[in-house]
């Protein structure tokens, strides 16, 4: 194994993580990165946050933390690895182990010999036919050029209206990006929600109530059919109506760059990327993939999913980098966690949505509890909702959601390594999570949130979500019993007209005769841990058709009112 | 088990969380709480930082997030529970079902019967019997009446140095509480280290630097032998000297209240608590104990030990109620998971130390990382240092020790989850935790920490801790390699003499031979991942006796030297 030659297309995440590996356990190999681009190992999610103006120049997204540059003389320097850019791979013959590689700079081919070879070649975004989409000013957000374009076209006042496509992760960053320089942002989704990739509906829409709020105009259900303007775009032209705009950011995706591997007679799986083993081996043994061009398996369901991350692709990296120096580590694969900052808010995900659980034939049930992150008297202390997915028979963790100003990747990642390891919400409610009012709660929001799992399984509480309740508050039949004091009535509450009802939780026990058995009851308050005592006091009292409304208020995506 | 009668012994944390739980399963249950104190529910934690004066009014740790006053009124209301303040329980008769109460305002004892019994005693905190230990101003923080004292004291202007003995949690809370009235504050702990019940020397080290540079005067390997003064507290003796303090607090640990239990002929266990089985019940199956009075069983080790957390409490509290109800629920036990804030730097630990590691017996082996929370182009990303301890065979993590100004809370709670489930560093490492650049690297410290770790474990690197390394640079045999830049370098550098030698590591491939192959040679930079590099770099060249320093200078806890 010692002193081989190992090939490596792709210099970003995946390709250099693996050329320093490989380095690190064979100091004779040869190692060869190929690049077609100009620039390397640049950290391409802190894009959102250049364009934003939080950081100061490109170069630092592609700088070490001591500063200096990774560029194609410091891996020579510190890694002995030669990294060549503006070289594209063009051609890959699996039989005689060579490569062709095109010198874009020269057009001069040149043909190199592997024993190993790596292919990443990340991902491509979407680019749709859609008359109008190769106007200027319409962008992409994937590489370190756009961004500079994009923040010169900032800094120098030529952007006054912006209109995103696409509210996922990248749409919605640069949604909050655009923001911070004041002007205004419009973002068009197909799908009739927020995040339709890793949300549910119920989180979702209060998630897009705040982004609202935040004065981003956010059009769901919505599709753009083309774009207007010359030379520059002018407008762009939805199912629904005209928008004018002078700067545009496709976010509608990204797509696996696979036709190398494919032309080479690699193996293409069902997302339609690169398939691989679990030692991240392609179809041909000698020849390895990782990064966005690869496809992964969800470990919670086992299929096939496409999820390029760049923490994902650092994985892959290493890995790749162990088996190409004799050792046999498997990918075991990943949770799909998201997680995303929207503007003080933070929003992440890991596991299974409700949707997907529901789509694969779970047997399930969710919860969705909201609390502050800390105690209530700590300065700073803000809330955060949080939703589980859990396997109604095995107890297990399936997913979990969370939204909120709160301290939420915390939970999010809490959550992650229990799925990691099959947890149940036993044992969520168990972990020994540390505690001091600067961190948290004494009863963690994780354990909260198992703890509402564990009496709904047991019957002891009936939840609602607020998109049902409020189907029922159209109904016009239902009882809507808000327990919280009267002056926090008066500031802000639903909009339920007849139909609410405020008794303060510290009265209700005296005053449930106002209320008729026969009726269906909602109770709720700010985070519907009061609305769960209420429903538990009425139940001992002989009220059988009481539900909590899960979240309470905090998690209420419609309109309110103020006053009594 | 319907319309049982519940006596609860303790209102604060343990005890009315079972209260609410079985009032919730049971709603014909008589339960009556007894509580020896006038204020009840308090939530203790949080008193450090109503003396600091970052939360306005004592009254706040004792209302709900809704501001409601959680008094015997709150809970006859809300949860129709008879709490009875300035009750104490001062006999269990467990033959006849009794407890012989006695009211503190009248004097009456009273007699009252129970179906069940929950002893929620809590703990007090150590008084030792130094001469003049019953002098005023020597406070010990555990009630809501010293926090009220003292700081009312502060907001006077009658304190104006402060001494604390003991540098555990509350004492270093409060040293920093009292830092924040700009008073001077002397810590004086008798072992030789700074919190001696969780950390390890080697984090200890520099998290006492970091103390001492905020001002602190701590004094570690000091005994107090004794305080003068007339009626107030003037001065602390110790063994080696005489300190001015108009205000002392005793931060010395506590002791459960075990005392009616023990009585009552219930098993005491080898810590000196309550012993339980895994249901929380006593030696009496009728008796329940739970919160700070009751021994803990850590999860790793399986050992008894002394744990009082109000994390814990409630996780008792819960248990004991639900089990109360007729469930057969276990408590799983804990990891004496430990979080404290001490000024911009978080320090936390879960499982076990390494001191714990080497007296139980294990085969282990520990790593530094130390890293930038967030990718380093982040505003706000802040270093943290990451001690992992872990079986050398099966490769379980063990325990976890973190410190610095970046998010160690995350980490440690990431940490404690997979110790829960018994985790290895393979799991660590590909847990698919969330990463956007606001929140996290690409490869988190966690799964870096784990690097290092598996590293080791496959021989690739070797390590040195600073404090042994410190040695070595006592003895002048050692070569010191600092391969940081030679502008960081003049920056601050270690003050390591001749023996220090500065190579940039991107010059260190050509450079190489002005190091001898013959000497021992440490390789290091701010963190050691430059250092790690060389080490890899020079043992590719030949050299074998490479070690890497870890954690770097940020976890250097010794003085340093400017310059050339």
């Amino acid at each position: 194994m010692e002193g081989q030659k190992v090939v490596i297309i792709g210099g970003v995440a995946a390709g250099l993580k693996a050329a320093a590996k490989v380095r690190r356990c064979d100091p004779q190999a040869e190692i060869v990165v190929l690049e077609k681009g100009e620039l390397i190992s640049y950290g391409a999610c802190g894009m959102p946050y250049y364009v934003a103006g939080d950081i100061g120049e490109i170069r630092e997204l592609m700088s070490t933390p001591a500063g200096a540059l990774r560029d194609a003389a410091f891996f020579r320097n510190v890694k002995n690895v030669d990294v060549r850019v503006r070289s594209e791979a063009i051609r890959i013959d699996r039989a005689g182990k060579k490569v062709t590689v095109r010198n874009l700079t020269t057009g001069q081919e040149e043909i190199i010999s592997y024993d190993k070879l790596v292919i990443a070649t990340g991902a491509t975004p979407v680019k749709p036919d859609w008359p109008g989409v190769n106007l200027a000013n319409i962008y992409s957000l994937w590489h370190p050029d756009d961004a500079v374009a994009i923040r010169q076209g900032l800094e120098r006042g030529r952007f006054t209206q912006a209109v995103i496509i696409g509210a996922g992760l990248v749409g919605m960053e640069m949604a909050e990006a655009f923001s911070a320089w004041e002007i205004p942002v419009t973002v068009i989704e197909m799908q009739d929600q927020l995040f339709p990739g890793f949300l549910d509906h119920d989180m979702a829409a209060p998630v897009a109530k705040y982004v609202r709020e935040k004065g981003v105009t956010l059009l769901t259900g919505e599709k753009v059919v083309r774009f207007h303007g010359e030379e520059q775009v002018r407008e762009v032209v939805t199912d629904r109506r005209t928008i004018a705009a002078d700067l545009v950011i496709l976010g509608i995706g990204v797509r696996p760059n696979v036709s190398l591997a494919r032309d080479a007679g690699l193996e293409i799986g069902p997302t339609g990327a690169i398939a691989v083993n679990e030692y991240l081996q392609t179809s041909d043994p000698d020849i390895y993939a990782g990064g966005d061009c690869v496809e992964n398996t969800n470990r919670i369901s086992g299929r096939k999913v496409l999820a390029p991350m760049g923490s994902t692709a650092n994985k892959h990296g290493r890995i790749i980098g162990e088996n190409l120096c004799g050792a046999r580590v498997p990918f075991r694969g990943i949770l799909n966690t998201v997680i995303v900052k929207l503007f003080d808010y933070t929003v992440a995900k890991t596991g299974l949505t409700e949707k997907d659980a529901k789509s694969q034939g779970y047997e399930y049930i969710t919860a969705i509890a909201a609390g502050h992150d800390k105690p209530h008297y700590m300065p700073g202390a803000k809330l955060i909702s949080l939703k589980l997915i859990v396997d109604a028979k095995k107890r297990k963790l399936l997913g979990a959601q969370a939204f909120g100003e709160g301290d939420v990747a915390k939970r999010i990642d809490v959550l992650a390594t229990a799925l990691t390891f099959g947890g149940t919400v036993d044992d969520l409610f168990d972990a020994d999570l540390a505690y001091a009012p600067p961190y948290s709660g004494p009863i963690d929001n994780v354990a909260v949130a198992a703890n509402v799992v564990m009496n709904k399984l047991a019957g002891v509480m009936k939840g609602i979500s607020s998109l049902t309740a409020k189907e029922k508050m159209d109904d016009h039949k239902t009882v809507f019993l808000d327990v919280r004091s009267p002056e926090e009535y008066k500031q802000t509450h639903l909009s339920g007209g007849a139909n609410m009802k405020n008794i303060p939780l510290g009265q209700l026990r005296k005053r449930a005769g106002e209320l008729n058995k026969d009726d269906e009851i909602i109770a709720f308050c700010k985070i519907s841990l009061r609305g769960y005592e209420a429903a538990l006091m009425l139940a001992g009292q002989g009220f059988e058709n009481v539900r909590v409304m899960e979240g309470g208020i905090a998690a209420w995506p419609f309109a309110c009112e103020k006053g009594e």
